[in-house]
Formats: structure tokens, C-alpha cells, sequence
């Protein structure tokens, strides 16, 4: 089958159909390129093998778990070890023996095949079309915020970013009426016709230090500073980019204002899927590709003002 | 009077006793050398005046409020406002337009005399010496972790740094069982003597990532990198230190693992004067010079292995 994979380089390579070894086995019909993947392929994580992590794909060996082969699946990206106290809990996203499908330890999504546990897998209804489907990770995430940094009726939430995490976590909590902060006016604009307010980095900087929650959804450094300057004193950041390598933070300025910096990574994905059915997110996708043409999506994916770029089989 | 002041450059002049104009006149017995004062001579804040915000001393005009010429007096540093939504909150720590003693825009302690609004003072009862009370503006910081980051029943808690901010945050949650961690057995057998545990930094990286809360208190950058190797996922790190420019941090660690940031300035008198009652401070304290010997004395206290250096006048 093909994979495409990182490591010393990355490009697409034939490589045998996984053995499932009790986990169940799901054909990708669809895979979604995050920027994550454009930072495994830099060397973040130290990964090498097949990336990807977001899909919608259909069960080709259940492994043991209630879907049956034939059913159209998304899959929970953390495979946990099943047995430590966070398993135990239902929630295998912080077991610290994890694998991580396309990021830790675990061959991903940009392939033909893939393996995750059954217990990972979730039924996608036949509501949801597989290029909506193949959102629920990222959207998702986007949704996770509110488990790490509850939002009461009447706080004032900026978001910054107006790429594809900016844009979905926009959308997400779109019922907290956030401002969505960005450079670009035309990737704005798909916020805007969602009826989300949007500003550019000095409109927003001009409104002062009125901002209870800013959510740093930009990958880019600068985010950081200028989180500090939209945030009131003791107003929470809540960071949702990963990426390579080290952010010079203004450390006093945390300490003096007394600033809440919350970490959030991945969501549940039935709040995701049900958000799915309701919102139509045609508009984030730039491409849709070849998984054969994997390496140059990459590179397309990188490229400034694209968003979604997906590799159909 | 005599005032140690930093701007151009760091010495002791000669300036006129300051006019009350309605706030309440302090004459300074001791105060107490921070490694803020240290900071603001390498140019934090851009302060230009005089330093200094630890101190007892004696009201010599009580500027309308209730404490009469003659009391002892230590004095709260942030002088807010007193019309905006913080300060009729009884709380100036956040006063968007606030003066800070010997910090922002006010003329701090390390002089004969300062002002401060009536407000600000609080009376130090007979049984605390003076060289008890002019810790009580550190030690009241050190008990406001506890505002921003409650500390349950069982959590485990690590303080990183055994200079004075670190052994003070130590002594100020005792109760709460924390591990103090070093790099100086002579230091750490300070709290040691107290009955609060000690590591060095390998052993306390050796016991892994048990501990719910973090406590930042050396001032290094490394600390940073120490929190986070001893954190549990979804962990707490509260940061106490300020220091001048950046630090650079593995932003992906925070968002992966999920940890949570929060900054902590300043706390409240009233809980520290009653903790000053109950606990002996005076091994804390390296050298009491005078404040003829102000710029010297700041030296000292940058020289490594020194604790708190206090001037008498």
C-alpha cells in the first residue's frame, strides 16, 4: 500500500497493508494534511513513519470491537495503554504510555490502510459526508478548549488566527461571540459570513486590554505578545498551537499581570461529530488530492493563504 | 534624606523628605533588599527612582488615615487608583493606573522616608521585631500562591529555588508537604531545619513526573524546563519570579501535556503578619548594613549564595 512518510525525508512509499494484531483495520478513503504534519516532516517529536491523523475511512477488520466491517469510521488519535489510571477513566488522551496515530509511536492516516484500536473507532452517521467527516480531529480540538478553560455567559474571547485552527476554533465557539483576530482579510472573510466579528492584529491591539480569554491559535510566535496585550489582568491563554522548537515569552509580564496560560491539545469527538452535522465547512478546504501526490500536498499545504488540503485514494 | 536610586546609574544621593501632599509620611526603620531591586538597576520596567519595597517603619504624618503618628507600620505597595472597578473591589494589586513603591512611579523604601496612600499601612503588633516585619511584603507573596493556584488536601507540590523566594514560599505553604528543590545543600538545609523535605535537582528529576503543582521561585530560565520535567500531565506551574527580557519555553510541551501557567505577584499583609507571629525568619537574613552603604549593599545581596541583606538607617 502507500504511505506517506517522514523521517530522514518524506515521501510516498510502497510498504505492506498493516497487520491489525488485534486492533482493527480501517481503509482510508480520505485524509486531512494539519499543519502538525508540515512539523513532523521539520523534525517536531522526533517521529519517523507514515503522518497523518486526520481521516474518514471505512472498517476493513473490526478487531474485536461492535463496528462491523463495511461501516464508515472516524478514529480517536491517542491509543492508550488501557490499563493506568487515566485509561481506566475513559480518557487515554494524557496515559503516559500512549501512542499517537501519525505523531508518537503509531504509523498515521496518509496511507492506504491504518490500524487503530476498535475502541478508537466511531461510527460516522450517514448524515455526515466524508469531506465534513474528515474534520472531527481538528474540529474536535478546536472544540476541547472549553473542557481546559471553561467560558461563562459574558466573557469577551478573542481568538488569534485565521488559518484552518483559527477558523475552526472560531466556529466552535461561535455561541461565545469571540473576535477573531487575524493578517489576512479574505481568510477573515470566511469567518464573517459566518456571522463571526473579525478584526486585523491593530484593530484588535486598539480595542486595549479588554479580552477575559484569548485563545493563541496562530503557530506563529508573535501570538504570544500579542495574546499579553489583548488579555485583562488575570485574564486566561489558552495555547492550542504546537510546533518546533522554543517561543521567547516576556516571563514578568505573566507574573505582574498575573495571566492563567492553559495548554489544550485534543478533544472528544461526539461533540465534534454532532457540531458536524450542523456546520458546513466546504469552505475551509483548499484541495482535495491524490494521496500519489502526498509530498507536493505538503508543500502545497504550506503555502501562505492555503487551508485544508485533503488526499483522497 | 538618603535615597538609593537606579536610572542612569545605581547610587545613594541626598534628595529632599518627601511632601505627604494627603498621603501618609513613613519614616523607614529597615528595609529589605529584593531581587526586583536587583532587576530594576539592570533596567526592568524602566524604573528611574528610588527602589525598594520591603520595609518597617514609622509613621511620622498619618495623611488622614486612621494609624497615628508614632505606630509602626509596614505599608502594601500597590497604591491603586481608589475610583475604578479594582479598587472599590478592595483590590489595587490590578489598578490599571497603580504606582507600585519603589517599582512603578512612586519612590520606594530604601531612603529615610517614603509616602504611601493611609490606606496602604497596616499596623505591626508589638510582638513582631523589625527584622521579622520587613519580611512580611515577600512572605505575603509567597502565602498569594494559594489565590491563584488553591491547593487541595494531597496534592503533591514542588518549589523550585532555594534562595529567599523559594525558602519563603516553602515556609509559607508548610502545612502543604512541598519539596523544595535546589542546587545548594547549605541552603536547602534551611527548610530542612523547619521540617520541609529538600532535593537537589537530579533527585528531585529522579522521582519523575509526580507533582500536581509547580512553583517556580529561582528566577532562572531553566526552571522552566525543571517545572515542566516534573510535572504530571494537566499539572500546574505557578510562576513567581520576575526578571528582565525573555525566556524561552517549549510552548508544544505545555499544549501537549496540557499544563496549566499562572502568574503570581503579590499578596495580602493581613495572612502574613499573622504567619510572621509564628515563624523565625532571622536565619534568612545574610547582612544588615547600612543605608550609607546602599549600592554596595545591593551588590552583596547579587552575590551568589546570599540571602536577604537588610538596611538599617
Amino acid at each position: 500500500m502507500r504511505a506517506l512518510r517522514v523521517g530522514d525525508d518524506t515521501r510516498l512509499v510502497d510498504v505492506p497493508v498493516p497487520d491489525a494484531r488485534g486492533e482493527a483495520l480501517v481503509r482510508v478513503t480520505l485524509s486531512g494534511i494539519c499543519n502538525t504534519d508540515l512539523e513532523l516532516a521539520r523534525g517536531y517529536m522526533g517521529f519517523r513513519g507514515t503522518i497523518g491523523h486526520e481521516l474518514v475511512g471505512v472498517v476493513e477488520d473490526a478487531g474485536g470491537g461492535p463496528i462491523a466491517k463495511g461501516e464508515r469510521v472516524v478514529g480517536e488519535i491517542n491509543a492508550g495503554c488501557g490499563a493506568c489510571v487515566r485509561c481506566d477513566a475513559g480518557d487515554s488522551r494524557h496515559c503516559a504510555t500512549r501512542t499517537v496515530l501519525g505523531i508518537v509511536g503509531r504509523d498515521g492516516a496518509h496511507a492506504d490502510y491504518l490500524r487503530l484500536p476498535a475502541r478508537n473507532l466511531v461510527r460516522v452517521p450517514p448524515s455526515i459526508r466524508d469531506e465534513q467527516a474528515v474534520f472531527v480531529e481538528p474540529l474536535a480540538a478546536a472544540c476541547g478548549i472549553v473542557e481546559r478553560a471553561p467560558i461563562a455567559r459574558g466573557m469577551r474571547v478573542a481568538i488569534l488566527g485565521d488559518g484552518k485552527l483559527g477558523l475552526l476554533c472560531a466556529i466552535a465557539l461561535a455561541e461565545d461571540r469571540p473576535l477573531l483576530v487575524g493578517k489576512h482579510r479574505d481568510k477573515l472573510a470566511r469567518a464573517e459570513r459566518r456571522g463571526i466579528e473579525t478584526a486585523l492584529v491593530d484593530e484588535a491591539r486598539a480595542r486595549g486590554r479588554v479580552f477575559d480569554l484569548v485563545i493563541e491559535a496562530s503557530g506563529a510566535a508573535s501570538g504570544f505578545d500579542l495574546a499579553l496585550d489583548l488579555l485583562r489582568p488575570q485574564g486566561t491563554l489558552v495555547l492550542k498551537s504546537t510546533f518546533h522548537g522554543t517561543t521567547p515569552i516576556d516571563a514578568a509580564r505573566v507574573v505582574v499581570d498575573e495571566i492563567t496560560i492553559v495548554g489544550s491539545r485534543c478533544g472528544r469527538f461526539a461533540p465534534a461529530l454532532e457540531r458536524l452535522g450542523r456546520v458546513d465547512l466546504s469552505d475551509l478546504i483548499s484541495e482535495v488530492l491524490s494521496l500519489d501526490a502526498g509530498a507536493a500536498a505538503l508543500a502545497r499545504a504550506a503555502q501562505p493563504g492555503v487551508l485544508k488540503v485533503l488526499l483522497h485514494r
